[in-house]
């Protein structure tokens, strides 16, 4: 798909919504997403239910490609992102009501993989942190190389360490 | 698929696993289904959050169906059973580390739909109740109907009215 | 607390978090929230699981009462609002990065009771509905007057029926 | 809470709800839990959801503890055990009917932290593992020590490395 049908895609879907921000903002190399803390979010002991942080980096990985042009429904059918390894931090507790901003940075890609760091902050405070592995793989399961136009526009995100 | 077929797939799926009342059990006309609640089905208000009484729910006609024959993978592809209707009342709220039964009764079984009585009880006490429409939906997401020897084994598990 | 407090409450959590829309918008009687389909919202069979739908329901009802100035944690300690009874229809299936919009609407609030109609839509098309009896309790479960200049605030959301 | 006294709690929540395996099984150093797959455990690329198998571990872990005789019930309100850490690795997809075994293992318990080492598998399949740091907080979240009553109990469990 060119890239100019791409963004018309991405326009449609999220500009023409009437919600602007729905799917976050890109800001510099950094995609951002608020996320409410609801009721199902939480747990019986006051706070967000530690597997609920996953979740939400799930939407902030999602917008993010969401953002970038790449949508699950192009990919699936032929091949589709999962996750291979997370290493995660949980810091501070979020609370019912929060409005939390999950964070999400593209450290490196190649081959079938993909890395990127995640945080969730309330403020300027961090609540959470992961490393996050992704691979892209077939129908069958099998690791399948990153296409170029697309592994293109990821490390252009990627922020220079100098 | 013959009947001593199906049996002998719920059999090795259940029975041989080693844990023989994973499924619950079928008790005359009720399949009871028991499940602990663990910190993911609470929320900060200290009890289960009431969607998730709808997910026991589902665990229970799942297992209810498994242990007539019926399985998600063999419907699946050609037709699957979707959820239209549930009348829902949360009558009194479960908390952590509660023993809860989940009981299911078919109370009728006509072309592409089945009606289902369900309860959530804490010993005796009863803390949800739903009475459930489930139609069976072909691939293209239109009405199927449920073919004579599923029905005959729903319809052997209806109660007498009398 | 004073109408001009639960405003500046109010302006401080949602307005000034740089994300105006994150609860959703009031239209004239009826509040209507954005919610995005993620994975975590899917099951294998291809579209969104159901007792999902209530959850959206409870984002849309949690937002509506914050954009009128009641927080959970506000109320919490002294009383809550539970979900007594929800009749439930599914009559369309919603899939991944679908943008939805949940609708609430105020029909009646009388003494410990509300009533609402919640719809889910996809542009037009009409996915889900549900009537939903809320009851405010206290810290022993027992049902409690809403405090009138609450229930003002939702009867002043109520369409007129003429 | 003499042991003697924990056990005949343990056995009436578990032993005399008339579901003997229902909090699993201790086998010699391991806690085995066993868990079935449901609809709301997937995702529509058809295998479980990542973040589902945190969930399935807290299963796990809280049913370990029960087993020994440690109630979310009798810490809560004094002190409760938080995740700090997880290591997670998602080596194969588990899907709809599958049913799994969580393996708990204890590694360490010093101060306030304990480490345990999971694993979901299928069959003799391993499909995911974590390495968990868990610590014991008190009401203000502030790390307490574990009461060497219970570290005892968990040490019990530890393999030794010989």
């Amino acid at each position: 798909m060119p890239q100019s049908k791409l963004y018309m895609h991405k326009v449609e879907r999220d500009q023409l919504t009437g919600w602007p921000d729905l799917a976050g903002r890109i800001e510099g190399k950094v995609h951002v997403l608020p996320i409410r803390v609801y009721y199902e979010d939480t747990d019986f002991s006051g706070v967000v239910y530690h597997a609920n942080y996953l979740k939400f980096c799930e939407r902030g990985r999602s917008d993010c490609l969401r953002l970038l042009g790449v949508h699950h429904n192009e990919l699936h059918g032929t091949a589709s992102f999962v996750v291979r390894r997370m290493v995660c931090d949980f810091l501070k507790p979020a609370t019912i009501d929060d409005v939390l901003h999950v964070e999400t940075r593209f450290i490196e890609c190649a081959g079938a993989r993909m890395e990127l760091a995640q945080q969730i902050k309330r403020g300027r405070e961090k609540l959470f942190e992961a490393k996050v592995t992704v691979a892209l793989i077939d129908a069958d399961g099998k690791p399948k190389r990153i296409p170029p136009d697309m592994s293109k526009r990821f490390l252009s995100r990627v922020e220079s360490k100098n």
